[in-house]
């Protein structure tokens, strides 16, 4: 539900899919906890930290995604190319560095 | 609180500080499902995706730790050592890979 | 050394840096194979190797800002923004996985 | 070819291996650099540096591998495990984070 005033971003295509993503990584956090709580073998548990790692990336690349497509073109039409791309640049630095 | 029965793990010294901390990734995830759901700028949400990546592999490096300090040092003593570096060498395979 | 039949890539503008990095790693490389003709401590070719990692995450990240910033602009002019988009996103999902 | 003081790593017993592997490396940065000097694609320049750092995942988890099951048994049976499990460790988080 979007007011008139809020920016249309990249994502908002396919907002729901990925808020259903998020949840579901939310969920998986929520596993690796019981996990903890529950003693359970520590290379079970760093399988599953690797799976929501994955999971995450994969709602960046789609974020990405969105943003290469739909925000840089705008900001290219407003001559804001090379200042978009530093930032996407940087923004892909920190996803390779993870944070 | 453990039974008798249940397996100590590298990580139950520090079960308590390592749920605390995935308690604080399950919330980064709801925030960054609030930002999708506000409409935030994608290269901010990637930002905070990053930052929950890095929490995650603190995580892991935590129970790596415990795992190479404890769990290891049980596997040498009944002779299963080469079989339990293998094992360890492929989780950190997979959290180079990311799953 | 370019015939006029050479495409011009986004990178030709820094190609000499591109070079100079490339050939830093290149004797990178060649140092850590020394390091192990010489029987050099596991952890400290370790350090290396990580070195030459975050060079090459440097490079790529330098093609791909310039991939973004002018082959996708001449894309766009083209009609392949999307296609090039996509093209972007697996090259950029290949680094974070790592091959 | 050893002499008796050189101390035995736990790559030694592969180390003919490690330094082909490497060697391959070697060739595919300067494959890198002739793409580079030839005007490639960008992506498939990209594609080929994502190869390369697979490639050195690859070395860098056997390096590891070999350390985890000789130097640290040895470590341990010198009262030296804690220290040296940290110090594995921090290699570990190094190439998480390349670097």
């Amino acid at each position: 539900m979007t007011t008139p005033s809020t920016p249309t971003r990249g994502y908002t295509a396919s907002k729901d899919q990925l808020l259903a993503r998020l949840r579901r990584v939310e969920g998986q956090v929520r596993g690796v906890e019981k996990m903890v709580d529950d003693d359970r073998y520590c290379i079970d548990v760093l399988t599953q930290i690797s799976a929501i790692q994955a999971a995450l990336d994969k709602v960046a690349l789609g974020l990405l995604d969105g943003h290469a497509r739909h925000c840089m073109r705008e900001g290219a039409a407003e001559g804001r190319a090379d200042e978009m791309a530093a930032e996407m640049m940087a923004a892909v630095g920190r996803l390779m560095k993870r944070g």
